[in-house]
């Protein structure tokens, strides 16, 4: 009898982590003769903690192949985080008591560097305990952030969506200018790194393009700078379109957002940078504005992913059961760029050490010397991640995502397990 | 020669104002004999009062036909309303100048309620004023609210968006709801009235399924009721989805984005509710939130249009043109619901008299007993707008609207006007 395996969704979901999923469940339902079924964890590694696993193979192949066009995650993920096996080995003792009782030898991880750590530290089961498992992390996050592959699941359709987002607001506001809104300003994700709001740059194609001004993180915020900015390119074109990183800071390192707002009901008021930075141009500028803050609609616009992204997912949920197969223990499957222009790509593989703990930043170089717009280094890395479009299917209007049933495999332990 | 034609966008813009655009410009191109050249109005009526007209002549029929596919008002808006004959004479006597200088004998007025005004007022130059015009309305509003017609193009496509939005944002909550965010509240557009925030409920097609909860401007925020019912599906589902319109009213009929909220620079800090209703879920609640406002964003989600709506768009521009030939002045086309299910409509004929300054409000039976989400009564009369999608073309991953090159007329007048 081949043995079990056990999935899992971590950390803020995407647009195609479940496309990662199909592409799990998929190719193990091709191999049945090395894994048996696939359990998921019930809202990630505290399915695993808790014995709460669902039994994907009382999933239709329809349902299992809808996964690849529904956003989020469709067995639940969280924001948990596995100590150290010194600091905390009674987790890692459970971990070991639900695998052994449902006959798991395989892990799937899939998530962004917290779960590449936890990943790694499940690797190491057989080793540090005794407990033989093959370990394969699986990259998921709209923070682009891991190191090694060339980037990161999720992140290339809330490119697209940033980026489609942007010029649409922008051809709105210019038609609006003379008599009403002058500038509009969105807020995207990224509260560390600017990947997101860089690829609103894409859409800006030529010079004085909107998103004519782009606020990194990396860059404090120049309020002098940022104004004058804004003043040029209404003078000159009659409106400004402004992408806003959730993450920017002043010039003391603190987020804008984090500065102390209250609202009517007397609360400080958090998150929100794109009205502070509305009301600023209205106090200095006198212009009339609009914002947006996408937040969730960014990562979820499954209707609007990148075909690339949900290719890319798929085909490391693919390859991660086939490294599992090969008995690739500790390791990751990642995105290997083999040409940039025209884009190529395969899969390989990294080992979960070196992927652990280990955040890629955006280059220095990436923006430009003003630090309002991205150089064409970063255009050259990031066009290719929001080439294609991959529309869901649509019922009623509206795009036809799957439920699963979700069904709980009956437990096998007495024991529970306190979080 | 066949007199020549004045065509101008009014107020907000929409993701098909352009479709409208199309079918005018294409229309009247297929008649020559009876239209000689399209000018378009630079910034609305303004480029009429300031003699600033768009030579449409020198658009390609490509870029022409490529204005179905994109977002904004491609010879640019206004807000601005003429005054009555009486008020303000002389900007009517303007008109008369700057028509005359130009042969335009056809005028279309493609905007909201105050551009049916306009029209209205601009139709009566013949008998008034001596100055025989052709004068046809044509609808535009995302905001729903004009009389007669079934539904005002531009609507049916921000009631996709949102419906579509809420839609996956609710998936992705669902999915974090364990460990992370319970509630998420987008905050959409409608000042007035619900028409934006009810098609949100699209969609909920089954009881409990989200969004839970809608905040419509005609029912005053009901503190202790919204919490119990936010309450109640964090209980039961694990989240809550929210869709609130920014419209939305304290009993005493103010706005609660208007209630006054300061931000880290000290000014006071104009529109918001979703921020608002999230920190009151939080400060009661306890429930860790995320919100988004998606504001432009929605009006222009081109990528996302309804095909019906369209489809409509376009055929109320070629319809007004039809009208013009037929020598019909001082009506507007309009959209006829035929049958609701299947959804089947035809394109007939208003006068404006009886569409200026009537606003058309959302039925209290569209709303539930509750207040808190749509009737069936809402569901039918809602649904067939958002049905079907209208994919504009992509290039490099993006959409490929079109720019014009809005060649100015040379101006035939030494007289200047003051707005």
């Amino acid at each position: 009898m081949p043995k079990n395996a056990f999935y899992a969704q971590s950390g803020g979901v995407t647009a195609v982590i479940n496309a990662t999923a199909a592409g799990v469940i998929q190719t193990a339902r091709a191999h049945r003769d090395k894994i048996g079924t696939i359990y998921a964890g019930r809202n990630g590694i505290i399915g695993a903690l808790t014995e709460d696993l669902i039994d994907t193979s009382q999933e239709s192949d329809e349902d299992i192949a809808a996964l690849r066009h529904t956003p989020s995650g469709a067995f639940g993920s969280c924001r948990y985080r596995l100590k150290g096996l010194e600091e905390n080995k009674a987790q890692y003792d459970r971990l070991i008591e639900v695998f052994r009782a449902h006959d798991i030898g395989y892990f799937f991880y899939n998530g962004g560097g917290d779960s590449a750590d936890t990943a790694h530290k499940v690797s190491q089961l057989g080793d540090m305990l005794g407990y033989p498992i093959i370990c394969v992390g699986i990259p998921k996050t709209v923070d682009n952030d891991l190191p090694i592959t060339d980037n990161c699941p999720g992140f290339g359709s809330v490119a697209k969506y940033v980026a489609v987002s942007i010029r649409e607001a922008a051809f709105d506001v210019a038609s609006m200018a003379l008599t009403s809104t002058k500038v509009f300003i969105m807020e995207v994700m990224g509260r560390h790194a600017g990947w997101i709001a860089a690829a609103g740059g894409l859409a800006a194609e030529k010079e004085g393009d909107p998103p004519q001004v782009i606020l990194f993180p990396e860059v404090p915020f120049d309020e002098a700078a940022f104004l004058a900015r804004v003043r040029r390119y209404v003078d000159e074109q009659s409106y400004c379109a402004i992408v806003v990183s959730e993450g920017v800071r002043n010039t003391e390192g603190k987020f804008l957002s984090e500065a102390g707002t209250k609202d009517a009901f007397g609360h400080v008021q958090l998150g929100g940078v794109a009205p502070m930075i509305a009301n600023l141009v209205k106090d200095k500028l006198g212009y009339k504005y609009h914002w947006a803050v996408a937040d969730y609609l960014q990562r979820a616009a499954r209707h609007i992913a990148s075909k690339t992204d949900v290719e890319q997912a798929y085909a490391l949920g693919k390859a991660a059961v086939e490294l599992a197969i090969e008995g690739r223990n500790a390791v990751m499957p990642v995105i290997v760029r083999k040409s940039e222009s025209p884009y190529s790509w395969e899969i390989g593989s990294a080992n979960l050490a070196e992927v652990a703990n280990v955040e890629k930043k955006m280059p220095r170089e990436f923006i430009s010397e003003d630090g309002f717009s991205i150089t064409e280094a970063c255009r050259r890395y990031l066009s290719p991640l929001i080439q294609g479009e991959d529309y869901p299917p649509y019922v009623n209007g509206l795009p036809d995502y799957v439920t699963l049933k979700n069904a709980a495999v009956p437990k096998k332990l007495k024991t529970t397990f306190e979080l």
